[in-house]
C-alpha cells in the first residue's frame, strides 16, 4: 500500500469528571486526511484544505507527529501528507488531535502496522504538546482507539479503552469564539479540597461503572465536575442555561468539551440527542454569537480507512 | 421469624486510591451476632463476649443502628441483641461497621426485609457516625453488599456493588496497636494539589476497569494512592517494608486498611495470599509488635444468615 485516505475524528475531552483523563471519541465530526509513502526519508506536507494551518512540518501538529514516529523507523522512506480539516481549531473538541492521530495512524499502516496503539498515542502526544504545550493523551487516545479512553497513568503512560453502550450519544455545540486552552488551563485553581476531591472521585467511579454496566442512569448521576467547571465554565457565554436546557430536554447530563468553549451533553439515544441539540440552538439563537452543532454516536472504532 | 443468628464481615476501605469511597468484604474475618424480635418496642443488648464494648444502646454502634432503624418502624416490635466480636475495635477492617451493619441487616430480615440495601446502609451510617464523629459508609456497604463498593455520592446517598473477579484474595496485617480514626483524619492535608489529583483519579479508573474486567495485572498498577498513604503511613510502624515485601512476594498491591493501622494486599489466589501473609509476618517478626494476619477470599454476598 503507498497511498491511504481516513477519517479522522473529532473528540471529547475531559467529560465532566474525568478531567486530564477521560476522552470519547465521536463519529461522524472529523477530518480527512492522505498519506502517500515516498521513497526519499522525511516528511511534507502537500495540501492543505478547510483551515489556514502551516505548512512547516515543525509548526504544524501533523508534521511534529509524524516526525515523532519517523525516528522510530530505519526504513529509509518518507510520507507526503494531505490534510482536509473540518474540525475547526479552538473549538474544544479535538482538532489538533485528529491530525495529530491522524497521522500517526496512517503511516503505521503504511507502514505495515509495526506500532501500539500505545506507541502511536505517545507519538500523536507530540502534536498536542505543539497546540497546547503539554503533551497531554485524552484526545489523541479515543481518536486512536475509539469508545471512551481512560489515561490511567503517563508515566509509564497506560491507556484503557473502555466501550460504552449502544444506544449513547453525544451532542457538542461549538460557539464560534476563540479560547485558547492556555487561557482556560490559566483560570484552573492549583489546589483542590479534599472534600471536592471525594466527591469528583465518586463521579469517576460511577461513570465508568455506568459504561461497563450501560446503566444510562448511573452514567448521567455522575456527570458532575466540582472542580472545574465551576471555573472554567465563566469563560464560556450562557453555559449554565444550556446545560440547564440540555437536562430538561432529557439528555443524561452535560460539561464542557475539553477546555471549551464546546459544551457537550451525553443523551440515550438519537432522537433524544437531536432534542437536546435544537435546545443548545434556542439558548445560542438569543445571542449573537455563531455556533455548529454536531449530534454523533459513540464511535466505537476511532480513526477509520475510507480508501 | 423470632430469631436470627448471622455472620457479619470485617471489610477493607479506602484501597489506596479510593479514599473515602472505596471498600471491599473479606469472607471469613467477622463477628456473629444474634437478634431476637420480641413484643415491647425498644432495643436491648443482652450480650457482648469477645470485646468490652458498652451495653448502653446510645453509646454501642449497633445500638444507634438499630435505633436508627427502629425509627423508621411502626410496628410495636423490639430487639434485643447479642455481639459476638472477633474483629478488634481500632483495627482499621471496620470493626464498628461490622457490628452496625450485622444489626440493621438481621432487624430486617427478622421484620421481613421491608427496608432496601441502601436504606440500610443508611441507618448503619449512624453507627459509625457515633465511633469516628462521621456518617461515613465506606465499611458498612461493602459489609451490606459484599464485593467491592462505590460510594459514589452521599447527598443523595448513591452506592454501588462491583463484583470483583472470581480469584482475587485479600491478606490483611493487623499489628496490636492502637491508632484512633479521627488521629489518622487529622494528619491529612486539606488540601491536594491538582496534578496529584489526576494521578489519584487515573487510578481510581484503572482499578475499577480492573474490577469488571477481571484484568488482575491492572487492579494491580492501580493500587497506588498519592494522597493519603504518604501522610498516613507514617503512623504504621514498618509500612514500608511490609509494602515492598508483599510486592517482591508477588501481591498486586498493597495500602493502608481504612485510617489503619491495618496493612492489606491484594493478591491472585489464595496461594499467593498466603505467600504474602508469611512476607508479612516476617517484617512484623523482627518488631516486639503482636499482629494477626488474615487471608480472605473477597467476599461477594457480604453478611450471611447463619441459622
Amino acid at each position: 500500500m503507498k497511498e491511504i485516505k481516513i477519517f479522522t475524528p473529532a473528540t471529547v475531552a475531559n467529560i465532566s469528571c474525568g478531567f486530564d483523563i477521560l476522552g470519547l471519541c465521536l463519529d461522524n465530526v472529523g477530518d480527512e486526511m492522505i498519506l502517500r509513502k515516498v521513497s526519499t526519508r522525511g516528511i511534507k506536507i502537500t495540501n492543505i484544505t478547510g483551515q489556514d494551518l502551516p505548512f512547516d512540518i515543525n509548526k504544524n501538529v501533523a508534521g511534529v507527529s509524524a516526525l515523532a514516529l519517523l525516528e522510530n523507523i530505519d526504513e529509509n522512506v518518507g510520507f507526503e501528507i494531505e490534510i482536509h480539516k473540518n474540525i475547526k481549531p479552538g473549538s474544544g473538541i479535538g482538532s489538533s488531535a485528529a491530525s495529530s492521530a491522524g497521522v500517526v495512524f496512517a503511516m503505521n499502516e503504511l507502514l505495515g502496522k509495526p506500532f501500539s496503539s500505545l506507541e502511536l498515542i505517545s507519538f500523536a502526544m507530540q502534536g498536542e504538546k505543539l497546540a497546547s504545550g503539554t503533551a497531554h493523551a485524552d484526545n489523541v487516545a479515543p481518536a486512536l482507539l475509539g469508545g471512551f479512553t481512560l489515561i490511567r497513568s503517563y508515566e509509564p503512560l497506560d491507556v484503557l479503552k473502555i466501550n460504552s453502550p449502544e444506544d449513547l450519544y453525544a451532542t457538542v455545540i461549538h460557539p464560534q469564539i476563540e479560547l485558547k486552552t492556555s487561557d482556560a488551563r490559566s483560570v484552573l485553581k492549583e489546589q483542590v479540597s479534599l472534600t471536592n476531591m471525594v466527591k469528583q472521585m465518586g463521579n469517576l467511579g460511577g461513570l465508568i461503572s455506568g459504561l461497563y454496566t450501560s446503566d444510562y442512569q448511573l452514567i448521567g448521576r455522575s456527570l458532575h465536575d466540582e472542580i472545574i467547571e465551576p471555573t472554567r465554565s465563566v469563560l464560556i457565554p450562557k453555559f449554565n442555561q444550556v446545560k440547564k436546557a440540555v437536562i430538561t430536554k432529557g439528555a443524561l447530563g452535560a460539561g464542557i468539551s475539553g477546555s471549551g468553549p464546546s459544551i457537550f451533553a451525553l443523551c440515550k439515544g438519537e432522537e433524544s440527542a437531536q432534542k437536546v441539540g435544537k435546545a443548545m440552538a434556542e439558548v445560542y439563537h438569543k445571542t449573537l454569537i455563531d455556533f455548529e452543532i454536531h449530534v454523533s454516536k459513540i464511535n466505537q472504532k476511532g480513526i477509520k480507512i475510507i480508501q
